[in-house]
């Protein structure tokens, strides 16, 4: 049984949200935001003290972008994998690797210096630096999407969840404002998938059942 | 013909390490760093203005990690990647990934607010918060070295190349000083390496011979 370690709306969605589009069977454990700080008992699950963490029988894997392609090449008999040998091949890793790498680490300097440093370590310029520094790079999503309904391989794939949730987390920081317009079309449509609204209600169920906030902390909109 | 687009020591010394690795044939196309500010003409490469941009075919990649992983697959006949049915599959994804979204992005904020910035936009709470991030993280790569070579699957894999990059970086920004023992041993055994003693040569005669600057800019050491 897989089992992921998972913070409400953490990159950990990444995989909750491909586990319900693959239909996989799985084990969701809650923590509070951050576990490091907040549960240091996680700190036996995981040293780094970071979600997700994953685990399937042996492997342990802690990047969301690289469980979203492991869990889609072992476990969907390719319906959300893009094979070796497939001509989107490249595309499809570009796109993992750019959503957390490109995509998401400079929305948590946002994140970090905005809402979780307090008074002095507040920094407002790197803050404002790293919103247009991701907002840059969004245009490569933007001009993948001028012709296309997904990303890559013309159908859905996991890099489709990957990029989705650096556009969620893009939502709670109130970016998506600033989302060029086939971006914020794409993020729309995302949005309607079942198994994305399943992971959003799972998530809230779960966090009520093991006793941990139900919203992100800290306390960013929406 | 594979042609990969490089600044000097920046992220794209990934793909270019494990072309030498590889023994593959490619043409090296080198611009001055960043090339976004400094070689208006890129953009028409790779409209985000970022390297390395490599263009195999109707394959054109921009993430470092995600090209390794890709030329490995690809061009290796299996040798320096790790296959989807192997048990260590799980492992290799993640240190792929961790390669850059978690022990090089920090790195960046390094070298950005301490020698990229100047005056009052020089920022040393947010370089030594993600100093001290980064030597975090490598603890992950201290434990899995305890008791192996190299990163998993029990032999050298792209994975060792994307982390050694970042190990690289590292010494460039004089953090190697404080690199725990195992993580020390592994880059001087890395750096033996012909390949990527190769690829360190042929970058430098590639710049000379290309007329962009033989060192990393900013001016940092070594």
């Amino acid at each position: 049984m897989i089992i992921l370690h998972h913070c409400v709306s953490a990159r950990s969605f990444r995989p909750l949200w491909l586990l319900e589009e693959l239909g996989l069977p799985y084990e969701l454990r809650m923590w509070p935001f951050p576990p490091r700080a907040m549960a240091r008992e996680f700190l036996s699950e995981n040293p780094l003290g970071t979600v997700p963490l994953l685990v399937d029988g042996a492997t342990r894997m802690s990047e969301s972008a690289g469980i979203c392609q492991y869990l889609a090449a072992r476990h969907s008999s390719g319906g959300l994998d893009v094979a070796v040998d497939d001509p989107a091949f490249g595309a499809y890793l570009n796109w993992l690797h750019m959503s957390d790498a490109t995509l998401t680490f400079p929305q948590t300097l946002v994140l970090r210096y905005t809402y979780f440093e307090t008074g002095e370590r507040l920094q407002p310029q790197v803050a404002s630096d790293y919103a247009r520094w991701f907002l840059a790079r969004l245009r490569s999503v933007e001009e993948a999407l001028q012709s296309a309904e997904f990303l890559c391989a013309g159908r859905f794939t996991a890099a489709d969840v990957a990029v989705g949730y650096a556009l969620l987390l893009a939502e709670h920081l109130g970016l998506d404002q600033q989302f060029p317009p086939a971006v914020s079309a794409y993020w729309a449509r995302l949005k309607q998938r079942p198994a994305y609204q399943q992971a959003l209600q799972i998530q809230h169920q779960a966090a009520l059942d093991q006793g941990v906030p139900t919203t992100p902390a800290p306390d960013i909109r929406p």
